[in-house]
């Protein structure tokens, strides 16, 4: 990896990162859901289709997105730039951008730092990454966590950034996995499908969808270690990809504009997992929870609230929430026992867990958002002025 | 019409009102489709669809939602005394409860009133009643109009509450129309389905749909002028009654939480009216796009950002976008003629005109909106404690 400072929308800091995998390297990626997604998604996915990606760009500052052709033709022109230098064929580049929406990215400048940064390849740690490729994030997200099979050593490294328009729908803003294990294109994909629906794709900030959300999960190979689908070893490499995806996808809520508590929400009970998945998503985006939240205020009749307008079913008299553990509201009403000092304590700390039980079935999920506070609204009052 | 003063839970206000219907009154009704909706919700629907509406009770400051069979017993215990002392059955008696949602409501304190409230029935004006039914609304909400067939006139009269929890989803919080006109109720069901589709269901200050929304059209009967359906007569109380509707929708809105923008946002060229409905829906409640308004600036990218997490077909190279009349985006990036000093003064108004065309299909709508701003986070993370 290599980082460079191009100046193009922040002073003194990285803003530019430069990924190469080794030639047998596989990939796979999840990208969003939007039908307004950018230039480089597009690309990005089609190098990964074809499983031909060598080498990753990736820009922040600006999302090149909503750039029309002319935006179009920046990514081109960078990667074409970047094929030259490399002698990698275009085809094997991919491209993510990052940053406001709808201003024309000037290539000419990614351009010019190219040469430096093919040459200057591996001076750039874990670290350095994460921080070249953050916008409005206030911290570098990394994750990391070494498997061993016997004698044998395999590692997961991660970084990843996001802190506004986080609504993740099929990936979240920024998200880049690499693995040493050697494992085959479509049990990487799969396992990155899965495994991404119960960490990125559980996560709300404010449940606006970004553009151009990709994570992208490389296997290299390095380690000479085979990984097949449906074994122990698969298991095991899967249960360490879930602790670094979710820990990520933490570090993004923790991260989340102006966000003053972390909030874990458990909705089980659900006639599905699916549905179970609805409900919870439905309180964690609630304005009216969040700022309750926000508020140290236990207002439980805001959570009956966002659970009813889920349009999934609920049934208001089976319904149970417990915050901080602690019973608040069965049978259709408060709890009997319940009384505002038992999770005073509990309101005023910075990890904030709601549990609702809806006592139908048996689906299932949990969800982790942050709270709604003046920062938020002073953070995006001011953000492109 | 009458109203009181319980103290309940605001000082030296009026939170009661009663209305009462002349015999022959036919009543419409729409309701929240939360799963967790309030027993009102349930009893009035139930008397509106059994034709049997004769009177209605509005208590403002306690929803007396997820209240349990201790809230049923409550709404009951307030009917059943009001029922004793009008003589009226008590399946012919509505409510309608708004304000805090799961604490229980004291009917006592209610009972203690209705008395005075039934013997002074006629004191109130539109004006008393629209007041007694606040609860964070900042002011008084009422509209009317005349309609003149010839020498006849009839009259439409309507009040309505709803500041915060507003994305009505059937209805709004408390909307109560009368018209002195005779019209069947099954015609009048119709054209309260019709027009709710464009005036409160086309309203959303924050994306929360209440547990206890609710629309009542009653026609009295009062001028014995019949309108039918189908005819240029009925066309013409229609458009009248729109108008009323539409009126009130405005007048949430500008008094949505924090608000200090009054946004619309229209969409044409969509698929169908549904889709452009949900994509509109999607701008006017995405915290980014609110949160530039509030910030008075013209950051189209969020825009584009909201119509593509919609789920709806839109296509990135024919999406164009215009603020206050002025073209800001079209064939996927920046308008060549645009600069931000021409929408300046417009941004800084209060009336925010937002343009969408798709240039898909022919499916329009119009959907009204605020800003989302610090007062906003200040209310609601102070409303109950």
């Amino acid at each position: 990896m290599a980082t460079a400072a191009t100046g193009m929308k922040y002073k003194d800091r990285d803003d530019l990162l430069l990924m190469v995998f080794s030639p047998n390297t596989n990939i796979a990626g999840v990208f969003t859901s939007s039908a307004t997604a950018a230039v480089s998604v597009q690309i990005t996915k089609s190098v990964i289709e074809n499983e031909a990606g060598r080498c990753l760009l990736v820009n922040a500052g600006n999302a090149n997105a909503f750039t029309g052709i002319k935006g179009d033709k920046s990514a081109h022109l960078a990667l074409s730039s970047l094929s030259k230098i490399s002698g990698l064929p275009l085809n094997s580049l991919m491209m993510d951008s990052t940053g406001i929406i709808g201003e024309p990215l000037d290539a000419t400048i990614i351009c010019s730092h190219l040469d430096n940064l093919w040459r200057s390849k591996g001076s750039a740690n874990w670290y350095k990454a994460a921080a070249a490729i953050k916008t409005t994030d206030t911290f570098a997200k990394a994750s990391s966590k070494t498997i061993k099979f016997g004698e044998q050593k395999v590692h997961i490294c991660a970084i990843a950034k996001g802190s506004g328009m986080i609504a993740p729908d099929m990936a979240t803003m920024l998200g880049f996995i690499v693995t040493d294990a050697k494992i085959n294109r479509s049990v990487l994909q799969e396992m990155l499908l899965e495994i991404n629906k119960k960490s990125f794709n559980a996560i709300t900030v404010d449940s606006d969808t970004s553009t151009n959300d990709m994570v992208i999960l490389a296997a290299t190979g390095g380690s000479n270690f085979s990984i097949d689908a449906g074994n122990s070893k698969a298991d095991k490499f899967k249960s360490a990809l879930q602790h670094v995806m979710i820990d990520l996808a933490h570090q993004i809520v923790k991260d989340g504009e102006g966000a003053s508590k972390f909030v874990r929400i458990n909705v089980k009970g659900a006639i599905s997992d699916d549905s179970a998945h609805i409900i919870a998503k439905s309180i964690a985006n609630s304005p009216l929870v969040k700022t309750a939240i926000a508020g140290e205020d236990a207002n439980w009749g805001r959570i009956v609230m966002a659970a009813g307008k889920a349009g999934e079913p609920v049934e208001r008299d089976k319904l149970t929430i417990r915050i901080g553990g602690v019973l608040v509201a069965e049978n259709g009403q408060n709890s009997h026992s319940f009384k505002e000092s038992m999770i005073k304590h509990h309101m005023k700390s910075t990890n904030i867990l709601i549990d609702v039980d809806l006592k139908i079935q048996n689906g299932s999920t949990t969800v982790w958002t942050c709270d709604l506070t003046h920062d938020y609204i002073t953070i995006n009052t001011d953000y492109r002025s």
